[in-house]
C-alpha cells in the first residue's frame, strides 16, 4: 500500500484535491477503511463557508472496506462521532455528546473524502450482502432522521410537517411515514416535491399554502437560515420544532410565538444506524431517487460546484472507481 | 357607582392616564372587580414599544373585589387569559391556548391599570385571608413560574441556573428551590443578586462566571434579546432552557449549538394560580423583598418611568387607596 493518496481538503474557505496527502495512520482502537462510496452533505458546504472552523480532510458520510479488525474485508458504514469512553456522557450511553470528542471531517478527526480514513474499531456496522455502496452511503443521514423518532413521541396520527424538500427531508419524511405519522413535505421545487409524491408523501408548494397553526411537529429541515420563521406560524400551540438546520451565521428570528404558543424546540443531530442499515436492506427507505451524480474523487470542485446549486440531490464520490456505480462516473 | 372611571390606556406607542375613561360592561359569564391593587410587569413595557400591537387599558398582574358572582365582595386575583371554552383546545385543557383567546391588557380585552375590570368569572380564584393584597398581586408572574415545573423535569438534584436577577427570577429561582433543584441565579446587578442570597439562593455576577456546559436546566428570564445567546454556552448536552422572554422585536441567535448539543427549548408562559396562592400564603416564596414602590394610578407615567430603569423591583399601583399599603404611596 502506498503511503500517500487522494484527499479533498478544506482549508482557508478553499477546497482543493490533493494527490499526495498522507495515509493516516489509525491510532489506538482504530482501523484503517479503504473508501468506497461517500455523499457531499449540506454540512459540508457550510463547513467550506466557515462552519466550525474546520480544516483537513473533508466528509462525514461514507462506505469503505474495514482493512483490519473484526470487520476486515466486509464493506462497512461508520458513526462520525469518535469518543473518549471514559467521560460520564460515554459512560452514560451519550457517546455522541462527549465533550473530549472529534467528528470525522468535521471536528479534530480527518474525514472520508479521501482514499483511506481512520476510524474507532466500535464505530463499524458491516452493511448487508446486497445493499448497493451508492444506497449504503445513505446511512449516516438516514440514521440522523432516525433520531428524531427517539427524540419525540411520533406515532399513528401525529400531523407532521417536513419543511424541506432536500436530501434529509426525503429521508426525514420517510422516517416518520414508516412511524404512522400523517406527513406533509412544504419546499420550493416542483421537480423535487413530485419525488415525494411518487413514494406517496404528500407534498406541496410553500408558497402556496396558506399558513395557519395545524402540525404537532415540524422538521426543519430546509439548510436555510430562514426555516426556523418560516415554520413557527405552522405548528400548534404546545407543538414541537425538531431543528435539524446547522448554518454557518447567526440567525435573526422572532421568538415571541415561541413562547406565547409553549413551542417546544429540539436540536437534532446524529442518530442510531441499526435501524437505518435495516431500513436501507429491506427497502423501507427508498434513496435511489435521490441520487444526482456520481463524480470521481478527482472531480471534487465540480462535484462540490454541483452539489451547491438550488435543488440539487445527493452528490456522491465513486472513490473506489472498481466498484460499479448505478449512474455514470463524472469527471470534471 | 360613576359610569366613568380612571384608566391607563395605551395607543400609538404613548402612555396616557385617563379620568373619563368608560366603567367596562360585564359580558357574558363575566363580572366587573373592582382593581385594589396592580403590578406593572416587562411585558407592559415590551407593549408601550410596541409588542403585541395592543391598543387599551394595559395591565395584567391584580388583584381586586368582585362585584358580583360566587366571590362578590372578596380579595380576588384573575387569570389573565379569557378562552370560548368550545373549542378543541378549551375541551381539552388548554384554555391558555385557545385561538379565540383574548388576554387582559395584552390582546383584545382591556386591562386591570383601571378602576374597574370586566373579567370572566370562571377566571376568579379568592385570595385567603391574610394575605395581603401588595403580596397576592405576585399571584399571576408567580403562576408563570409554576409553570416550568408542569413542562419539565426538575426534582431533587437538577442543577438549575436562572439567568437575569429581576421579578420573575426571584420568583422562578424560589419555585425550583421548592422542588429541590440545586439552583444558581446568574444576574447583572449586585444589590439585587445579594436580596437572592439572603433568601437562600446562590447568586452571582454574570460577568465573572466562566461559562461552560453545566447546567441540566436554563430559566432565561432577563427580559433581553441577549439572553438566549447568553444560556446557550452553559447548558450541558441535551439539556433544557426555558425561554420565559417575550421581546417586541427579532432576536439574532447562532441556533447552531442547539442543534450539536441536543437542546430542547420551551416556551413558557402562563401557569397554574393555586399552587401560587398557596405558597404566597403559606410563606413558601417570599415577594415582600422585591416590592420597589407603589405608585398613585394617577402617577402612571412616573411609575412606567421607574419600571423602566436597570434594576427596579417590582411597581405596584395602589388603584384602591383606601386598602393600606406596606409602603408609602407615591404621587407624581
Amino acid at each position: 500500500m502506498a503511503n500517500v493518496m487522494r484527499a479533498v481538503v478544506v482549508q482557508g474557505g478553499q477546497l482543493r484535491v490533493e494527490s499526495n496527502y498522507p495515509v493516516p495512520e489509525p491510532g489506538d482502537g482504530e482501523v484503517l477503511v479503504r473508501v468506497v462510496r461517500a455523499g457531499i452533505c449540506d454540512t459540508d458546504l457550510q463547513i467550506v463557508r466557515g462552519y466550525m472552523r474546520f480544516e483537513g480532510v473533508l466528509g462525514h458520510e461514507f462506505v469503505g472496506v474495514a482493512h483490519s479488525g473484526e470487520h476486515a474485508g466486509k464493506l462497512v458504514a461508520c458513526e462520525i462521532n469518535c469518543s473518549c469512553g471514559r467521560c460520564d456522557f460515554c459512560k452514560g450511553g451519550l457517546r455522541n455528546h462527549c465533550p473530549e470528542r472529534t467528528v470525522l471531517g468535521i471536528a479534530g478527526h480527518d474525514g472520508a473524502f479521501a482514499d483511506y480514513i481512520a476510524v474507532p474499531e466500535m464505530n463499524l456496522h458491516p452493511i448487508p450482502e446486497g445493499l448497493h455502496p451508492e444506497h449504503a452511503v445513505f446511512v449516516e443521514p438516514l440514521a440522523a432522521a432516525f433520531q428524531i423518532v427517539r427524540q419525540t413521541a411520533i406515532g399513528p396520527g401525529t400531523r407532521c410537517l417536513v419543511l424541506g424538500d432536500g436530501k434529509l427531508a426525503y429521508l426525514v419524511a420517510q422516517v416518520l411515514k414508516l412511524h404512522q405519522a400523517s406527513v406533509l413535505v412544504l419546499g420550493k421545487h416542483p421537480a423535487k416535491l413530485a419525488l415525494f409524491e411518487r413514494r406517496g408523501i404528500q407534498a406541496e408548494l410553500l408558497s402556496q399554502r396558506r399558513p395557519r397553526p395545524e402540525f404537532d411537529l415540524a422538521v426543519e429541515c430546509t439548510g436555510s437560515p430562514e426555516g426556523l420563521a418560516t415554520v413557527l406560524p405552522l405548528l400548534r400551540p404546545r407543538g414541537t420544532i425538531v431543528l435539524k438546520t446547522t448554518v454557518a451565521d447567526p440567525i435573526s428570528v422572532d421568538l415571541a410565538p415561541v413562547v406565547i404558543h409553549e413551542l417546544t424546540l429540539i436540536g437534532s443531530r446524529c442518530g442510531p444506524f441499526p435501524p437505518a442499515i435495516e431500513a436501507l436492506r429491506s427497502g423501507a427507505v427508498e434513496v435511489e431517487t435521490f441520487i444526482e451524480a456520481v463524480y470521481r474523487l478527482d472531480a471534487a470542485r465540480a462535484a462540490f460546484e454541483h452539489a451547491a446549486r438550488p435543488g440539487t440531490r445527493k452528490i456522491l464520490f465513486a472513490v473506489d472507481e472498481s466498484v460499479p456505480s448505478l449512474l455514470k462516473v463524472r469527471g470534471s
